[in-house]
């Protein structure tokens, strides 16, 4: 065998306050941002629209939240996850300044902790990714933590050290790009009439519509982003495996929520923080997804009457409507693939 | 049930004179473009390439105008016909200025006529849409007339008001951005010698190639429109439906009739008007479509030399060749899937 | 039958020394390379960002070698192989000056030789096609023959007159357009340490991922490439032929062999020629393809210390792992479905 063919890291090839060096850089585009229109149907006006993100004060319309997230996410694959057995959960994640066309993004991951697990052939590695553009400014920040395969059950287990993760992003940490004028929001244009102030704490939204999702259309978001995991792509070695069938990257599924939310959430600018989230069960092709969210807080933000923050808990389903909330209680609901605690921001009246 | 969800209008929500305001007004990319070539495979020079369009004395390629059409409409969806049975007919479709990479389009729609069913439970709503670029030219203004449930069938019914229909867009108004310099029309790059002239009232074009759909491709670009019809999308409540299937957006099949219509028609530079049109049976993921041709006029432009309008009625079949020109007389062909009747504009000698 | 139609050339429409103008000319754009990374997961950095790009002295991220074969490929479809029942090989592919977003391409082809077969029935058509920028420069030559159905066997048949075929391109005319400063090479952002002088001849790399083609992603890449062969996109009438269904594009094949290949040959910065190559057997939707590669050659750069020439033996298979490098012997494997004799640029120590 030659050496120059990349396995992974394993388990054992961590260590805690590692830096690693995510390949390769990557300069967005608008071809990026068409396609993840065409993938996902997304329509916020923020995204879509130069002169209406010039209007919430910015140069011109920037990527959607979820595709830097996807992006940096991406390049982390090769050296985190390629040996991973399951993306375990994701804590403490903050959107820095947005990202645009002609933006150059590069990753970087810090080993934050280890936990061997006791069966010896696995263990648990946290890491803490960034994002970063071409001037040095930060993203996207967030941990995540992922159960990784040992090469070698022998190898020497190391300490376990858990770090601490963060419930939830602080309010007064959240990015908000945006200098609204009064009165200079157009809620026409934008699709909704309803403001942060509209929202209570409490209110559950369904989010309506399903979107069935296709082999060709999850490989195609997968392979922008330039994640490499096997199991999406591969068919002659799934159907082989426990499902028989390709999986459906966890973050096709959050892109789906966030654009089926429109429905209901128009003037949730962008996501500026996910404090947590789980890929309940995993999709496949053929399945169709469905949403709703609820409204967890309302956050003012610090010296801002211009804009709020609603935390919100979307949660996605498979082949199932949302009319009553599956999962909305302590039941635990067969339908539920996706279960996410975020935060988005949203003009104030 | 949140206030927050739109379910979109129902019969008795429009009043005749009603402006509506569609959402999200649309920055058009490169990216789009691309999108548009990859999902249909036209090869319309001036579509194709900057200094081709420029040799035509536009300042660079413009978008197909299928895509324009596509996109205005695709604004109008949520607002008009997310609970339309049908899609019934079009009219007075006139094509302004052309547009371009790092134009953003706005849709609105007024509303023209309404015709309450008999059935009490349905109603026409007739509107005139029009795609407005970020200098407020238009670039689409079309009549198009759709059959929408009522919400309640005991609602009151409006007054019957059917307006006026054009049966064509007056050649006088056909917008034509071109300027052609004498021999400037490089026919040997535009793929065929064939130019307005060589052509007779009458004659008919097969154009040969069959195309086939497939799922992932009409929803990419249906949602690349953000057109949010439920039908296209939804297969967990399609395989419940009429036909057990998501319908192919009507749209998708007079993008790839045009496409097709290149071999044939290689120099109509665009579409300048959509006189009439309709969608004769609807299309399914898994149909070839096939498209002919007939020439029904010739038209001179007032003062032009260098162009001419042909108008076309072209038909679309689907698993059916068209070397004899399915639907021709007047025996309906079950293959035929679309019948539109459209005007291009195309160099003279 | 209108004359409009253009069925293709055939057999006896050929003659040695014929120029062929292709149609249309294509300005590539950010959409163009947005649709490459999504269709092949493609990760080279040089291609992936605009300040690395810079840092090998590019004004920019230039497009995928084999993105650049496919559009200069594409536009010859129409008038070559249109009639073609095979593409028999390639030979002397010599990549010029990279392409840009915003370049614009043209492609020519010039008859360099005919063989007309015993059959009577078909005949060997070899041309010499290039593609060329706005500025005339030259960004692809290459050699290609194809056996052409005659339309009427009775045709009389041209004298034969076979080319000669270089066996390869010499290194010293393999073009190199980067400059690399010592030390500037970031091989952490690149994805891989190994540089040139890591590679031993005879070295045999397996690329190790698997691939599974979706019939919306090759037709999604096939129509970008405005190629217009109809074996790709009718299941109408490919449902009657000889594989019963749609034959994937054989560069389709390419382009995923070169994007798998990353992962061992993470520092090959383009292609720079092509020797040769044989689509040994047709691939199509569900297959899985794998590839490995073999280092036949390794060529300093006339005069350059900081670049060097690898040249490859890539082979691609369809279901079947290459971790034992199947077709290295002189025994088929039946599973093998390219064979591609390549050179690429690599940055040296």
């Amino acid at each position: 065998m030659s050496d120059k063919t990349r396995l992974g890291n394993f388990f054992e090839d961590f260590r805690v306050g590692q830096h690693l060096v995510h390949a390769p850089p990557r300069t967005v585009t608008h071809g990026d941002a068409a396609l993840y229109t065409a993938l996902f149907g997304s329509r916020f006006a923020v995204n879509s629209s130069d002169p209406f993100a010039q209007s919430l004060g910015l140069p011109r319309a920037p990527l959607d939240s979820m595709l830097v997230f996807h992006l940096v996410f991406g390049r982390t694959v090769a050296d985190i996850s390629l040996n991973a057995i399951a993306n375990l959960g994701y804590a403490g994640g903050m959107f820095g300044v947005p990202v645009y066309p002609g933006d150059t993004l590069r990753s970087d991951s810090r080993v934050i902790g280890l936990k061997p697990n006791k069966d010896g052939k696995t263990g648990v590695v946290y890491v803490r990714s960034t994002g970063i553009n071409q001037n040095g400014q930060t993203v996207l920040d967030y941990r995540r933590w992922v159960m990784v395969k040992k090469r070698d059950p022998e190898a020497a287990a190391p300490a376990t050290l858990v770090p601490e993760l963060p419930d939830a992003v602080p309010v007064a940490e959240l990015h908000c790009p945006y200098t609204l004028a009064a009165g200079a929001f157009d809620t026409a244009r934008a699709g909704s009439a309803f403001l942060w102030d509209d929202y209570a704490v409490g209110e559950r939204i369904d989010h309506v519509d399903g979107m069935t999702i296709e082999e060709a259309e999850h490989m195609l978001a997968t392979r922008l982003y330039q994640n490499t995991a096997k199991v999406h792509f591969n068919q002659h070695v799934e159907r082989e495996g426990r499902f028989g069938k390709r999986i459906v990257y966890g973050g096709h599924v959050i892109s789906l929520a966030r654009a089926l939310s429109f429905n209901g959430l128009a003037n949730a600018l962008n996501v500026a923080a996910i404090h947590g989230g789980k890929h309940v069960a995993p999709s496949f092709a053929g399945d169709t997804i469905y949403a709703w969210s609820e409204v967890i807080a309302k956050d003012a933000l610090p010296g801002r009457g211009d804009i709020g923050a609603l935390r919100l808990r979307t949660v996605a389903t498979k082949d199932r409507a949302c009319h009553d909330f599956p999962g909305h209680d302590a039941t635990a609901d067969p339908a539920v693939v996706l279960d996410l605690d975020y935060s988005v921001l949203m003009p104030r009246r």
